[in-house]
């Protein structure tokens, strides 16, 4: 089976019903749960990176609350988000995962690791940064100059937000445009505007909060990002490498938000050897 | 045959004994040439690190000019340094080489990019720092520092050089400076005190330089370092990155100026992926 055609599954968590695709079960190890981005749905995360890791691990991806088919109303807090995702994980039977979160996710990843640190074994951050992150709160206002521009020149808002406006940058694009779209099947529901609305004012307190807390977080994290993110701006993940007390950083070259699907066969193998 | 065993060779270059060790030849590919940090001569060289690249590629160490048995007097100028290697590479009758520069010796290798860019392939900079980069004229003091604290306390100065003072970072230099003398047989000659003193000349100089020209290497760069290096602040690696159009970043936890070494597995991993 491959992230292509894993089905989606649903599990019931307090009521809700939570949306998720699942690869690499009976591995044994430590499941590794992938904690999504704004906009985001299950056909958001690049198949390649999915499949590769899930030759090593059990891979599961789902929807938080309000997200893609996944029920109830997303919250407009991080904190909250992180309560949902790690209800979702108790509900699957864990008691212990690493994490992948990317971007928002990132953020989500970090607040599950300070309320349940013994949840968590290891973390990978990608796109992301700290609480009080510099740019962070300026992520709607970017996303919104996106898509118009994707409206005035027939391209995908991904083409601006995820990648470098280069020759090496919009190839990459269009590759991972690409592998997003070769699920023919059983795809998502497409996320709701008033979804987008209540990330976004999650992300705004984000970025108006305090990374004083990141100190506490012991568990070893890798933290990835491209070179030139224009979402998370790329300090954040210097910061971010800085302030964790076992952080591991990999920055790629020509990059930006996206800069971990670009160089996919780079950052998996990166990826498993962290998580070895 | 491994680099404790690798016989110490030498090449007549311009009139001048250089000595050297390789590992690995004969598997084709592009030759990787390692150049060498202040005070270190053929010993100083990770065995591991060595061991495993060698695996997959050719590997090259050697003395620059008045370095352990090679002939000569050590020039007081990265540049005349680069000059040098420039000089050895050739004579080996090579014409395309990867380059590993390990502190002082990825200044050399990014003056060795500069001035024949078609001589080289693939960069890997690490404990390292671009010219004019914070605190690198200071490392003079530091090394006299971290000496005066070896001789008081009975310890290594590299234990206070290329680690942190946890208790990681000191386990892994005991680790290290362990592996260091694995070799028995045909050991290096020890660095002069004059080769020093000409290294720190062309060190401080370095740290006095301009770094405008990083933006002419357009070869793909592996930049590494740990996150807490106090021989070449890591914000240098940082800078590195950010200057060289094509460089991707590694920064490693808990670590100091050996970072490289602390996480060799890691490391090595990373190299061979990036130099496949």
């Amino acid at each position: 089976m491959s992230f292509e055609t894993a089905p989606t599954k649903a599990l019931n968590v307090g009521g809700t019903s939570f949306a998720y695709r699942e690869l690499g079960e009976n591995q044994g190890g430590v499941p590794l749960v992938l904690l999504h981005h704004l906009t985001a749905v299950l056909d958001d995360w690049d198949p390649r990176v999915v499949d590769r890791l899930a030759a090593r691990h059990h891979v599961i991806a789902f929807d938080n609350r309000g997200v893609g088919r996944t029920g109830g109303t997303t919250p407009n807090t991080v904190e909250e988000m992180a309560q949902d995702a790690i209800a979702f994980i108790r509900a699957l039977g864990l008691s212990k995962v690493d994490l992948l979160g990317f971007s928002l996710g990132g953020f989500v990843a970090q607040v599950v690791a300070l309320e349940q640190p013994d949840l968590v074994r290891k973390i990978i951050i990608a796109g992301s940064g700290p609480a009080g992150g510099e740019g962070i709160s300026n992520m709607g206002a970017v996303l919104q100059d996106a898509v118009g521009k994707a409206g005035a020149s027939g391209k995908h808002p991904k083409h601006f937000l995820f990648f470098t406006q280069t020759g090496n940058g919009q190839a990459a694009a269009n590759a991972f445009l690409g592998r997003l779209n070769e699920r023919k099947e059983d795809r998502d529901t497409p996320i709701s505007n008033e979804t987008i609305h209540a990330q976004l004012t999650a992300i705004h307190a984000w970025g108006q909060g305090d990374p004083a807390r990141l100190s506490e977080i012991h568990h070893p994290v890798l933290v990835a990002n491209g070179d030139n993110d224009v979402m998370a701006p790329t300090i954040n993940s210097f910061e971010l490498a800085r302030r964790l007390p076992n952080a591991q950083l990999s920055i790629f070259p020509d990059a930006s938000h996206g800069g971990i699907f670009q160089y996919h066969t780079t950052f998996v193998q990166q990826a498993l050897d962290f998580l070895a």
